[in-house]
């Protein structure tokens, strides 16, 4: 009998955002592997810490951090080896992802080399969109809104087309690109609806309206905006 | 000193997919309002019945089930009226939203009245479209894809538009709109990347290549596109 490779979303940051099987898969896990840093501490080992067995057995995935953060395949190659001689051998393989584990996640890597060959769960979490409209105070998307998704470095005329055609904008990983997106929404007339957030859930939160958002942006933020009525401002 | 009024997300259906924020939250609860439908049991009091304590005041919103589903207002109304009375009163209310409470939830019309008058914290759940990815087992969204959420209701022309500049594409709501729908995708050619998932993470859960799919499709059901590299099925 081989093992079962889990996916598993330990949510936006706040530990007690994991879901109930989440917790309960991460404390009875032998085998652990998630995505680290080449310097400090893994953000999704983080969230799930208080859950980890002592006896566990760890597989950090030290993944260089660069701008755009497109993981280095090698890395996820080699963790793939060594994750499945665990399955090989029978014993489950729980691998932690930040939000959810199909939103942006890299456990797509190991799941495109891993889960043709061994049986595969995907437990859900909550994303950091869900996380960032709860820091906002303000619902995301309502009744029959489009939303759309975009990642901070499309280009602006891109970005451009696909904020007309929605009612319910978010810009994940804006990071480095704030500046640009700030004088695209501005020019847009969409800076009023539009909010700045940080670290959704952590201690170190930032909620703040887009005008006010500062220069530099980490790479977990977010911008969301919505452009339809409204209907929980006025009723 | 008034109560706190908490939008809780209890996930897409799964009792284990609730957070263990949520969980705790519910069960120190000593007042819970949720939607219900005016025949059959609540959806979002059925997924935490197992954490409700027994002695808890229950405020069931009875919202007459329609083909749209935009819940009757006077209800909301009427239900922010009660909540308030516990909130002046000095009780915290929980309110059960199905899956994440700010996206496409009908927290948004209890949130509109009370948010103003009333301290207001939203916890965020895992959304049915994270429970429908992990069903359908393929990654929702990678790297720098647009991901774009649509109504089943939207008009064709205008979800022709939209699935045309974005690579990873969820359809809310689809029911009754399944055969026009499979229609506009076969003629888009994308048929053959389109999954089909009713009642995703319960027992009665349904996955199916949306060609399989069958005729008559229910309220909670999603179509997930995929029209990027499929990075996971390519390495």
């Amino acid at each position: 009998m081989t093992g079962t490779l889990f996916g598993i979303g330990v949510g936006p940051g706040d530990p007690e955002l994991m879901t109930l099987k989440a917790h309960r898969l991460i404390s009875e896990a032998k085998v652990i592997a998630y995505p680290a840093p080449d310097s400090g501490d893994s953000f999704a080992r983080s969230i799930a810490a208080d859950a980890i067995a002592p006896n566990a057995i760890e597989i950090p995935m030290v993944v260089p951090m660069r701008v755009e953060r497109f993981p280095a395949q090698d890395v996820y190659a080699t963790a793939a080896i060594t994750i499945a001689e665990h399955l090989e051998a029978g014993r489950d393989v729980v691998v932690l992802c930040e939000g959810d584990p199909f939103f942006y996640g890299s456990f797509m890597y190991l799941f495109a080399r891993l889960s043709g060959r061994f049986k595969t769960e995907i437990v859900p979490g909550v994303s950091s969109l869900a996380a960032c409209s709860a820091a906002l105070a303000r619902p995301l998307t309502a009744r029959n809104d489009t939303l759309t998704v975009l990642p901070g470095p499309l280009d602006d005329d891109a970005m451009r087309d696909r904020i007309d055609s929605a009612e319910a904008i978010a810009i994940m990983k804006v990071g480095r690109h704030l500046p640009r997106l700030r004088a695209l929404l501005d020019d847009m007339g969409l800076t009023k609806r539009a909010g700045y957030i940080e670290r959704a859930s952590l201690p170190a939160q930032v909620v703040l309206p887009l005008a006010d958002a500062p220069e530099a942006a980490p790479y977990f933020s977010m911008i969301l905006i919505y452009k339809g009525d409204d209907p929980w401002l006025n009723q």
